[in-house]
């Protein structure tokens, strides 16, 4: 390319122009070690926001335009999903390099609708995302693209599962249709809420989800899935898809892909897999069995910005009927058509879902696999296994508290359980009352789930700056939660 | 707050963490430095990457990890939208207090899906989205909330409009039901193809949209509009919304919003107003006529990241109905409930759409009305519309160019027309090879659209390096272009 070649039509910004190069140059570098400070020092912040409701609000003025005071006003309101204390949900880490390929994507500020509107972003998202196929040992046919989130994902899986059905879906409609019977879809009891989400969007509202129940390991059962679809199918309902979970919310629990897989075949069901958080595991050879029958899934949703040190957001969908999503979604108007749309070659993302505008998201991930390597990755991912491994054996051990789910990655659901107290509306206050001290302190941020009625806690290890020193003073500091709070709650 | 509490705790990364803070420093400052100089260059690079499909694809080695090489193989394959002679689609910037703000945003990389995984994420949304609706003159009955694009947030806005017919629809969704009605919406034929895809996501169907006629000047026909919706309530449709757009994407005509108000009440229809473009422009007080009637709208939308110097990606969904969009989307699991969440005070902002997890989008926004102020969005945004003025004032000068659309904004729709070429699809031919000419020479990018079956070139201004200057060059480079192409299609 012949870059700057318009050197004589070089012209800085005027006065109603953006702000000038230098300024940006100096608050640029103000920001970098600003940002450089906080990363040092972000394990010692308060992981929890200890602010009441409203006092962000309150400390922000009524009308704009207001002074500057990012430090004072904003920092006092963050929850710390950086910090080696955030134990809740899914741990994430917005990783150094991560942060450096939004920098250069804030900069460049391209539009990834078309191939056209920045080549480079649409070749860059499918070749990074060719590589990650590779490092998790998946077959050569998936097609992927980035969305914003796994929601997004598998709503557009489902909206492509749903036009397979030959009811001219995408033209006609589902409403006031005497020839379309109502349709069915089924998950996990443990499935994530974004599934539960795509069918109120799709139309197929939640009855249109039956949730198949889960066997003692929180794994979603086969047979009671067989079982449901005859029933359904001679109920007249149209079954068209299940959503099987690697790596569920609550428990990290695995569904038995290759049976549900199997089942999906007999039936001619569309098979999403959700690997939102479990799929990034397989970067690591120990781990690859997350992904046995995955070869055989239809749609795959895995996340890096979960579990694979990417800032949010970045949820990538692979699919083996890329040609199916397009039938569903693509649309091209006039003022998008151009002449390279017509080569065999060159894809233009947006025809793979909703969302017309697109970041340039594949960049952080480029910047992410440069930076670590695969073996850098999976040696991340092996430490976060093994942390919450160790934590595990603890609970394990201990007379006081025990474990609610087997942890297959790096999460583990407990709860304290004092010999004698086994009214257990008590132990969910008790161990509730732990939590909310706990996070109270800001030393730590757990987050709780309930598995089978009964209140668990969740320590869930993703952040790259969590160590074993943290593991260690969180273990310490439930038990002195728990002798503290058991004269209470006994 | 006590910020640094903790201190005894600190740690740097281990080896299994991430890039150290003092590297991330120093490739910071590098990172900013080339930002300064791409900034200041930017508009000497060709602005439509010149390169052709899987040169850059090519350029990337098969498998991770690689050299890197960001200057030499992505740099040629982007599309310069923060050149001044972007002048497709729709022109964007990212401003400087905008990149900043990213920059922080991914650096902070919290989630703001709930209230307590970053309170200042949830309060600054709500403050910063509270001020532009002052600053366009809007309600203060709008809730508002931030999504990536509009077409996330015409598909939440009808969602929540099929979700206001008595029928249940999340609960008991659409298809198979005797009881519900083939369902209809209206847009105009000029509306964004987004507004399409919601309804085929949604399960109405491309059928269930019914596209109004235009006026001369591709405004919506309210009267057409009024007959198509008897029409089809006679016929058994239950119509239930109606789009107008306020700067469509060709013309950036404006639809007669007072009157589609007048009908939606009197037909009890959701009015969502698309105002992704040109809704911006009412920062100044000159152009706020631009949301007259939209205090009567059921949602509205507004996209930052188009014409007030957002990077990508902001756009806003303002509605009057916050309880009917929570109702067609909430749904809390166990694990994302907290005691927080009772507090009448405390919104959720998971709870307005599909996506989950939630950027801190607010943060640029807030950084960009900080910077320029009111005053100093209003005489960018006024600029903008004289230079599109000047330009449409030498096109209707001109005996070999005419306009093919009025042009309310900044944006222009024309072509060459000489004497004698009276042959509509010749017409097309040499408007399209000029297009393509001075796309493939690099000083400009411009895109098309078609008016009335005729092929028109638009020239959209929205970059805030887009000065004079550019626009002389660029209509003194179309009378070369039509002289050296005249003789071929004559």
């Amino acid at each position: 390319m012949e870059e700057r070649k318009y050197l004589d039509s070089a012209q800085q910004p005027t006065a109603t122009g953006d702000m000038n190069p230098e300024s940006f140059r100096m608050y640029g570098h103000q920001v970098v070690d600003w940002i450089a400070d906080y990363l040092g020092h972000v394990s010692e912040y308060a992981v929890l926001a200890q602010t009441a409701p409203g006092d962000i609000r309150h400390a922000l003025p009524d009308r704009p335009p207001i002074e500057p005071d990012f430090e004072r006003i904003i920092m006092p309101g963050i929850t710390h999903w950086n910090s080696g204390g955030f134990l809740a949900y899914f741990g994430i880490t917005g990783s150094g390099p991560g942060i450096l390929g939004e920098m250069l994507s804030g900069a460049l500020n391209i539009n990834a609708m078309l191939w056209r509107t920045s080549p480079a972003a649409t070749e860059l998202e499918q070749v990074t995302l060719d590589w990650l196929r590779q490092m998790l040992g998946l077959p050569y046919t998936l097609f992927g693209v980035i969305n914003d989130t796994a929601s997004s994902g598998v709503l557009y899986a489902l909206a492509a599962a749903r036009e397979a059905l030959p009811f001219h879906i995408r033209q006609k409609g589902i409403a006031g249709r005497a020839d379309v019977p109502r349709l069915r879809y089924y998950a996990s009891e443990e499935a994530h809420s974004s599934v539960d989400k795509a069918g109120i969007v799709l139309g197929i509202g939640q009855e249109g989800l039956r949730k198949i129940g889960v066997d003692s390991e929180f794994r979603m059962d086969a047979e009671q899935l067989e079982q449901a679809i005859r029933e359904d199918i001679i109920a007249g309902w149209q079954p068209f898809a299940v959503v099987a979970t690697v790596g569920t919310t609550s428990t990290t629990s695995v569904d038995p892909v290759p049976q549900i897989a199997d089942i999906c075949e007999q039936y001619n069901l569309w098979l999403h897999v959700d690997g939102a958080y479990g799929g990034s595991a397989a970067v690591d050879s120990t781990m690859r069995w997350v992904i046995a029958g995955w070869e055989r899934a239809d749609s795959i949703i895995v996340n890096p910005h979960k579990w694979l040190f990417t800032p949010i957001d970045c949820s990538i969908l692979y699919t083996n009927k890329p040609g199916v999503v397009k039938a569903a979604f693509s649309l091209v108007p006039e003022y998008l058509r151009n002449t390279e749309s017509a080569i065999e070659d060159v894809a233009n993302l947006m025809d793979y879902g909703t969302s017309l505008g697109r970041r340039f998201r594949s960049l952080k991930l480029w910047m992410i696999m440069r930076y670590f390597g695969q073996e850098g990755l999976a040696a991340r991912i092996r430490e976060h296994i093994r942390l919450a491994q160790l934590f595990a054996e603890w609970v394990d051990e201990s007379s006081t508290f025990e474990r609610l789910a087997p942890a297959p990655f790096s999460t583990i659901c407990f709860r304290a359980h004092q010999n004698g107290l086994d009214d257990e509306s008590k132990l969910d206050a008790l161990n509730e009352a732990i939590m909310n001290s706990i996070n109270a302190k800001g030393r730590f941020f757990l987050s709780h789930t309930k598995l089978k009625g009964k209140f668990a806690m969740r320590v869930a290890i993703g952040n790259l700056r969590t160590t074993e020193r943290d593991i260690r003073d969180l273990w310490n500091i439930l038990q002195t939660c728990l002798s503290d709070m058991s004269v209470i709650y006994s």
